[in-house]
């Protein structure tokens, strides 16, 4: 069996048009060394990122009927992430399918996530313009199925924002984070507490609660809430 | 006529179920001051969000078969921004079918960007409920087909990413955005220059370029690029 076909049966799925496959898994750095004429798989990856997360968005707006939006878009930033799209991209050895460039080859791009994570994103579109929304979203579904089912179990669900948050910056090279008390106010036994979040040095949010611990959670939250929407 | 159907008319599609439709106008300051059982229109402002950026993403890759990936996720962004989700809810004064808290009310909230624009996606969420994923294309690239017009003749094309950038910044409160020259190096007829952007004294991007102003220009682009995935 040849190496496309091969990928069809691992996604399931059978292409009518089979070169958006191959598309699919073009890697642009073969298309540079290559000089080749054509597309790397970085269109395809666009279409796909955004069917992904709609797809993976309604999956959570039917699961949870009671749950607010806030909660909604923290559970899907964690389904849809690099790493977990990763993974199931290593489950299906997508590595073993990519058309790299000797220069990522050699450094190890069949194993690299951001690689492996496009790659899967560029699957789903390819799978749109193929065969339409409904099989794009049966891929996905049948692909995440696990992933989905620990969301139903309640796996991603962030309770603790500060180690959250931590997690992120510092993914991003960011280690400078500090809680500040600003305010304590109320009577003894019914305090509150205000606290204010800085990350290097900025302010960036400020969170209350009855307890200094429940203020920065707030912080963290908050901060979280609003990076998530960036630009 | 009543509200909703005169609502349906405008967006010319008719709802199955018009509960939908009714929650899907519906703002959470109505939900909260009335006290009433059930949702504001936030969880389907998550749904159709996904789905409205997926449609419009289609509607770019077909339309510009030889654009990369950059370009369209740029174009794209402006499309979807708030302004331009705000800009069809006024044409189709979606303020009036509002239902709002007293106070968001007297506020002007039926005239807010942010409100009308989530408004517009939580009735794309509920047209995707209704009537599933061709109804709600059929929907958005109606309502947007001015909007894609203007962007195949590149109304939305950026050209100056350092005002592009500025803009955004500034709509964020943030004004202190420097440009430093780093480098320069070769002969005198083909130097290249390298210059680093900071924004509010912290490195974010740097840009090389033929000249001091290309080198910025490519800067601000990096920088851009980067912001518009950011977590």
């Amino acid at each position: 069996m040849n190496n496309i076909r091969l990928l069809e049966e691992k996604i399931n799925y059978q292409f009518h048009d089979r070169s958006l496959l191959e598309n699919a898994v073009t890697h642009s750095s073969y298309m540079k060394e290559c000089n080749r004429e054509g597309q790397s798989n970085e269109r395809l990856e666009f279409l796909g990122d955004a069917f992904f997360d709609a797809i993976i968005g309604e999956a959570l707006y039917k699961m949870f009927p009671r749950k607010e939006e806030g909660f909604l878009s923290r559970t899907r930033a964690t389904l849809v992430c690099e790493k977990s799209l990763a993974k199931v991209a290593l489950a299906l050895c997508i590595g073993d399918h990519l058309l790299l460039g000797h220069g990522e080859e050699r450094s190890g791009g069949r194993q690299r996530e951001s690689i492996l994570a496009d790659t899967m994103e560029a699957i789903f579109g390819a799978v749109y313009l193929d065969g339409g929304f409904e099989a794009a979203k049966q891929v996905v579904l049948a692909l995440f199925e696990q992933a989905i089912d620990d969301a139903r179990h309640g796996k991603y669900v962030v309770t603790d924002y500060k180690t959250a948050l931590q997690e992120k910056l510092q993914s991003q090279g960011i280690t400078d984070i500090k809680y500040e008390l600003l305010q304590e106010s109320g009577p003894d036994h019914d305090k509150t507490f205000l606290v204010q979040l800085s990350v290097e040095g900025k302010p960036q949010a400020t969170g209350q609660g009855k307890s200094k611990k429940q203020a920065e959670q707030c912080a963290a939250e908050a901060m979280m809430e609003r990076e998530m929407n960036v630009f």
